[in-house]
């Protein structure tokens, strides 16, 4: 069938993958222990570093995101330890979940979904819970599509606690600003298949001095998770277990495109597309999730019309013109949905999702102006 | 460089990857909640039970090899557990040391490196350590080309108490034969980069029903690697957590060309790869590390000449005409090396190594008669 392969992947990832990263990934397979491999690693390693802001290691695991959210648990915090979690969706409630299956004390300062984190709530929790050891954010929350204001809140956390600070930037990171060591960072975690541009499959890590004391000092056991065995091998340009050769590859390929582009102009790409969804979607008089400010820049939630009409079956004819967005997750399935816009996405992307959007909620019976939301979008664009 | 990617990758492990698999992990990525990648999901695990030989569900880990070793260790045993651990190499001291790590008690049961483990030697140890829960074995032992006789072990096992039999089985997986259920193993593990031609970042298990009983009452905290978690998703199609995609493309593929050969003919490939390669490497006048019974089809382990030559001047000569093999591990450094042929690896590879074997060792000033390697694994071949 010739329109199999030719669809629109515009869930909050995994995210479509640029040609020459997919060529990269194609090279014949080498020894993980071979010199050339180890080139391979230090020079991601050493790029991550950029991207992430920090002069510490960057490391790389060889597991999905989830992995490294567990791993930044286990490593800094034993059993009976106090940590507080900071939900504000799916990902926030998946670090409380790990905190609780590792019998640790988890306090939760739940935010009501589609709202980013106040600090003065944060000061509130961290007042009532003074013992706790770690903190547990998340940068962006794909469920909902908010970007948490990691910078101060961070802040927050120094000012008030002594606290490690610990964020899950796996679906912003690449995208969005993030200074770790300035801002007060004490592990940051990513993946590979959000702003990456990769198939997922890795995990990326990078862990403060002082995160390092508390790890060093643990003696939970863990192993394929064990940070320290990641810093270790890093010395020698290596992992401690085979690593996903092929990905790596793919990953020293984005680290070069992200440095082509600078990080800069895809901090403001990305603020660009963000902008763009949103003017278009309040174009076609639907309701966007979360306001402005608290919006991430990498992917985008969208009210579906309760009564009126429902996100699935829009998704649905979306779909039917190759066009894949992301439904609501637990108790937001069928009332929202969710556009990812981070990575392999330039301004025209936006266009198309829009313009198949109009085409869709038309299909589905909706009143529509065909081409408002293109033209706010544009609009959008040219005055960038 | 024209000749930059032209080189024969002969280690044990990662092993090249069939152009079909390569094109098949370049597809566009999709959604891994998608129904698209469901039914690769359900496609992949119904395929590797037949390798597996079980009717239990297969379980696919996003993680390398190691972590699924992990998995098995802290999913059937608590810490203060009994395990019995039959090292015979690098991996089965893997096991021993994951065991260790999780404060169970590791009984080791060390055989000399290069031999398999006697039937003997076992019910002794067995004898010794009667209320052990689990015994670990390493079916082939990739640090030496030692393939231990898991059918006979496992009922040893089962005849003479009551622990689980744990089996990794990375490095020969999809090249030897395998009768999971009837031989009585009670988990199964294995990895993707080795016969089964992918790059590294996928781990199989499979768990008896046994086994489950174990682990569903077993209240040690796990996450990422919680196999129960595995089970429940794989019944609705899916992985609890984001799985490496473009790996699971290939899986797909290269089961379907397992499928095509007939696991009876990729078996019967691989023991006449064996035989061709100590056919040759005997006509050279070099030593074997393996007796031809203990010998595993998937990596044969070669003796360097002690004080006479160098193993890894050797291997340098290979390198620098385009054959990667594998040097020794840890106390075998330096005194041996190693042949990967699995996987994607057909008779004619096993001349061109032994070719260009020839022609490193005249290279590093060892008589050799050109041609004569080559020669007798012909023989074998021909008269196959």
């Amino acid at each position: 069938m010739v329109f199999q392969d030719k669809f629109q992947l515009r869930i909050p990832g995994p995210t479509p993958i640029p040609p020459s990263v997919q060529q990269a990934m194609s090279r014949p397979m080498i020894g993980h222990r071979s010199k050339e491999c180890s080139a391979i690693i230090r020079q991601c390693s050493e790029d991550l570093g950029h991207i992430f802001g920090t002069n510490q290691t960057s490391l790389i695991l060889s597991s999905s995101g989830t992995s490294a959210l567990e791993a930044a648990v286990i490593n800094v915090l034993s059993p009976g330890d106090e940590a507080l979690v900071v939900t504000t969706g799916v990902f926030g409630e998946r670090f409380a979940k790990i905190v609780d299956r590792y019998q640790m004390t988890c306090h939760r300062l739940e935010v009501e979904w589609g709202k980013a984190c106040d600090p003065e709530q944060l000061i509130q929790a961290l007042r009532q819970h003074p013992t706790v050891k770690a903190v547990f954010f998340t940068y962006c929350e794909t469920s909902t599509g908010v970007l948490n204001p990691i910078h101060t809140l961070a802040q927050t956390v120094h000012e008030h606690s002594d606290a490690l600070v610990i964020v899950d930037g796996v679906s912003c990171i690449g995208a969005v600003p993030c200074q770790m060591d300035d801002w007060g960072i004490d592990i940051l975690v990513t993946g590979s298949q959000k702003a990456f541009m990769l198939p997922p499959g890795l995990a990326m890590v990078a862990v403060s001095e002082q995160a390092w004391k508390r790890i060093a000092n643990n003696p939970s056991p863990r192993f394929y998770l064990d940070l320290l065995s990641y810093r270790e091998k890093m010395e020698q340009e290596t992992t401690p277990f085979t690593p996903a050769v092929s990905l790596l590859f793919g990953l020293q390929e984005v680290l070069h495109l992200l440095a082509e582009e600078g990080m800069e102009a895809v901090i403001r790409r990305h603020q660009l597309l963000k902008e763009m969804t949103r003017a278009g979607i309040r174009a076609l008089g639907l309701e966007l999730m979360t306001s402005d400010e608290d919006a991430s820049p990498t992917v985008t939630s969208i009210l579906g019309g309760g009564d009126e009409w429902s996100s699935e079956a829009l998704r649905k004819e979306l779909s039917a013109i190759g066009v894949i967005v992301a439904g609501g997750q637990q108790h937001l399935k069928g009332k929202i949905f969710r556009i990812g816009h981070m990575g392999y996405c330039d301004p025209l992307d936006i266009c198309t999702i829009l313009s198949s959007l109009e085409v869709s909620l038309h299909k589905i019976g909706r009143p529509v102006s065909l081409g408002q939301g293109v033209q706010a979008a544009q609009e959008v664009w040219i005055h960038a």
